[in-house]
């Protein structure tokens, strides 16, 4: 108790002592989390978008209390993602332009579903004493580690699939494949990479490598694509299990992250060899600036793969390259994806 | 599924699709407490303070990984709590001014110690299931309200007590108090408020009135202040012991927010009635304007009492100072106690 003791021993002063609003605000910030995944599980942002926005409607609609809808309501709008005004003297809530686009189900941007992977106990619940893993350095179990199959891994294939969607777009574009090229999908889950891969080469056939749990997800979407007819498979641990080779590309999104760099290499390593002469790695990842500490949505990624995995990191972009090239792969080149946080890498064999 | 699908089944665009990075940060935020949590428990700050700032020295001062501590560093980084600068090349974690007068003991503003309230699990676990909350319209059991006696209450009373000091401060100057006036605190908690009363009139005389568990606190504070041969307390619940009468000023500090309205009327006149005619009545209230969604900070309060309440608000201070002239009071004022997010009421009987 001495530094309170200190404090509280200090001299009344006439003049305010400084406050602390960003220290409170932060020890609050789970409660906006908290917001978020219950308007999203109570369909609340569909409901305002589909009513008059007053309290009653909207209770009425989503089956909830009115003074639970009032408080949400009130608090989503210091958030930002409602507006509210008074019409007469009752007050109604509306959507705001980046509501109206990611969060009512009436949208066809509709990223809600998100909340299944990004909400997740499984994930929420490995924060709750990260002094801990602080400490240790790492998930404190085996159990609590990303580097395995998981059920969440299904969650994610589900629920990040509207979010990955442009971005899987915009990669796909960045290969460059002639007739019948083949197409390695690396951690496939909702397979969406190599699906956009396969759209815009209407001939490129697809390999999908992923836990099989989560390849159930991929061939759904690849069916629900039209692009079933070329794609196939490869059920099992991509560091374990052989790729084949003379492949024209290999897809990597958003794996490396979870592993030491080691493990990175003789990855890469493997991936080169699977390769023909002349085909592509095509790697998705946050990677921050070489100072780890900008963009801020990727370099706040690292506490992520802290807490989650024994050896990943969030890896500036300069490392990904040089790991590349260390790899032997020659003419790397990168791709801001914006406006989503993430890059793309291109390595050629 | 079906808007997944209305999603996934969108033809492919070669304009990069809308992204949702404010959805994905929210969703995330919990993290931000998390962070802020841990490193108040590590006390990160302080031995930033103390060092060089490398991540070798730190760690080895707070006995934890190198690996957790650069990535809770950098974490910190991204939100503004701690500076990096590469000196030769090694990264180095400075304090911010923020942080160097309220998250590192050896600051006599140090308030880290309030994460044992607002980051108790009572509390965060609370958000839980905000959904069933929302429907529910309050706590799903009695046990989870804050209306009665709660070992919560002791943390708040020493983990809140730096925070409240100079709010404490600014209110006590507001009361016009002759000699041997004779005050009653309220729901005095950590006791700050009554003790800055008695520090600024040498001759008045307190008393405390909370759950015996809680006057352990103010008693404890009382000494230190030096003002306990002024000081008695008076243990029970504040709705339903009997104040005693001929008070010239009673204190209400953030007791309000946690009733409905008839409990607050109710509450005023018993006040109003222990008070000498020309007494005060001293309210400390998260006060938000007539919208409920301004200023942020009293406005996102009331999350907090729809989910720790069965019928508190963050009522608008027009509700409040209409609810003192309910009950008979006069002259009724208000004044913001900025920097804090709190106002003070002044009610004349």
């Amino acid at each position: 108790m001495n530094t309170l003791e200190q404090q509280l021993e200090l001299e009344v002063s006439t003049q305010p002592r400084p406050s602390s609003p960003r220290f409170i605000e932060t020890m609050q910030a789970y409660q906006r989390t908290a917001a978020m995944k219950a308007a999203i599980e109570l369909d609340l942002f569909t409901a305002i978008g589909k009513t008059s926005g007053t309290v009653a409607e909207i209770s009425q609609h989503i089956k909830a209390s009115e003074r639970g809808v009032r408080a949400l309501c009130d608090f989503l709008v210091v958030m930002g993602f409602l507006s509210k005004y008074l019409d007469e003297s009752e007050p109604r809530y509306s959507l705001t332009p980046d509501s109206a686009t990611f969060l009512d189900k009436a949208s066809p941007n509709y990223v809600g579903i998100a909340t299944r992977f990004l909400g997740s106990p499984f994930l929420t619940d490995a924060f709750r004493d990260l002094a801990a893993i602080v400490r240790a350095g790492g998930p404190l179990t085996r159990e609590r580690s990303l580097d395995h199959e998981l059920p969440l891994w299904v969650d994610f294939a589900w629920g990040m699939a509207p979010i990955m969607y442009p971005v899987s777009e915009q990669a796909a574009n960045l290969l460059r494949l002639g007739p019948e090229a083949k197409i390695l999908d690396i951690t496939a889950s909702h397979g969406l990479f190599g699906i956009a891969v396969a759209k815009q080469n209407p001939t490129a056939y697809i390999v999908a490598l992923d836990f099989p749990s989560v390849l159930a997800v991929a061939k759904e979407n690849a069916e629900r694509f039209g692009v079933s007819d070329r794609y196939s498979l490869l059920p099992g641990d991509a560091l374990t299990i052989p790729f084949g080779n003379d492949f024209d590309a290999i897809l990597v999104p958003n794996i490396l992250h979870q592993w030491d760099r080691p493990t990175i290499e003789t990855f890469l390593k493997k991936v080169h060899a699977s390769l023909k002469p002349g085909g592509q790695v095509l790697i998705i990842e946050f990677a921050p600036n070489d100072d780890r500490v900008s963009p801020p949505m990727p370099a706040s990624f690292v506490l992520n793969m802290l807490v989650n995995t024994t050896g990943g990191d969030a890896y500036p972009l300069s490392e990904l390259m040089q790991m590349l090239r260390n790899g032997a792969f020659v003419a790397v080149e990168s791709h801001s994806l914006l406006p989503s946080p993430q890059t793309a890498i291109v390595g050629i064999k």
